[in-house]
């Protein structure tokens, strides 16, 4: 298979959902590739099929495990990039999850060529569809599942809101397992350290936006205060979370529109 | 040309740099539409050709200005989603740049389903470029040109270093204009407020990530201290600029590898 090709090792994200998330870009480089590789254990893409994503590649692609790439360190996708044109394909945008950064590191120290062809990512895509402005976001945060949960992800909510910003939280998944953290679940969680640390960051009277399957063609996203939210059916996963900081009226009337918020909402723009 | 279409209006993502950007999603949306609309003002994509994209998708694409969208409401575009399937292009992903909530509210308002096909975006790129953890970056800001300078991208940098956070600096740009502050005008925009305020927040041994084309096949990217940073060469467009707050090991060596930041950074590591 290998031929005229250089080798180097091309890192493209697959975008979001389902096989035809990946830019046009990013399938024109797996066409031409000697060794395709996908890994699809650090997020859920609900609606990709791996023999259509051959189909439309015309490429045997080698999925591979955590263990091979964590484990193994990666060393059949290396291997490949020694011989021949090899690409690497991530769901969403590839070094967004920091899983990935060791391999393309390993690869460079070989003398293995490396680029990106980017891909839509999770986090830009559930602020695109709140309409919340992105530059008034604070740091992301992931609530993990209960047996690996800390007071982390609430003293990063209740550091942002310090500063009038916005949280956007992922919840945990293992999504070769399907498990899942429920919005219901998270909030529960929070509430939880709010019970111990009395800070008023996570009341029943605080503003939260629940979003599910951000990305695929019928996205689910509900805007309440908390005490509305745990009862909300969300649907199919994955699911997120936004604790909204200091509003905007615009930001307000972009959650009525596209959120479902409440009107009472409205008192709440600055 | 309307026919079998519901009336709707998709916003969808160009992605990043040239017309195959998009996700294979997108531009079949756009095969199907009966109107279509791009945006090329709010962001530069530096070798996207309008002919080109026309042929891709086989319509004619009306290229709508800011004056149409933001004077004028985008009253041609809401007229045509009244009556067709009508997409609306934007470069990146479509709300990260908030130009366009207000047009999506309208819709809604108007009756007329909406939805949004993701695309690359540029903050996810120059993230995912640096390789420095997603999750540790604070607020983004914008550093205007100087006839619009401020002190606030000071303080963003200066309140995300407080807490260990890297800030993200989109720098300013008309793209129409072919417009561009430039990484050493922006360091020394920063570097003036220093002077005034003396928090130690910009100085020369202040360690910065320079990132030039960010989404194209031949990004530019230099890390180094701010006083070795105001002579690199970053060639072409659009630009920006990272200011890590602490670093774990990984990170440094991943400004090693990808950004040539000099061995010295190894001491950043915390």
């Amino acid at each position: 298979m290998q031929g005229l090709n250089l080798n180097e090792l091309i890192f493209i994200g697959l975008g979001l959902n389902d096989e035809k998330g990946i830019s046009i870009n990013g399938m024109e480089e797996t066409k031409t590739a000697d060794y395709v590789f996908m890994e699809l254990y650090t997020s859920l893409m609900p609606d990709l099929n791996v023999q259509r994503f051959e189909a439309l590649c015309g490429k045997q692609v080698h999925v591979v495990s955590r263990r091979e790439l964590e484990e193994e360190n990666g060393i059949a996708v290396l291997e490949a990039a020694k011989k021949g044109k090899t690409v690497f394909l991530v769901p969403g945008e590839p070094f967004i999850a920091t899983t990935h950064v060791t391999l393309r590191i390993d690869a460079e120290k070989l003398g293995v060529k490396t680029r990106i062809v980017h891909g839509a990512s999770i986090i830009s895509a559930i602020i695109s569809l709140s309409g919340l402005h992105n530059y008034k976001f604070g740091k992301t945060v992931t609530i993990p599942f209960p047996e690996n949960f800390s007071e982390t992800p609430y003293n990063v909510i209740a550091q942002n809101k310090k500063f009038g910003s916005h949280t956007l939280c992922l919840l945990d998944l293992k999504a070769t397992e399907k498990q899942f953290l429920s919005i219901n679940q998270a909030v529960a969680l929070l509430s939880e350290v709010e019970k111990k640390k009395k800070e008023g960051v996570i009341t029943l009277g605080t503003a939260a936006v629940g979003v599910a399957r951000a990305g695929s063609k019928k996205p689910t996203l509900k805007a309440d205060f908390v005490k509305n939210l745990g009862t909300f059916d969300f649907g199919e996963p994955p699911y997120s979370l936004i604790f909204p900081g200091d509003m905007h009226f615009m930001e307000v009337e972009a959650l009525i529109a596209f959120a479902g918020a409440p009107s009472d909402f409205r008192r709440l723009a600055r």
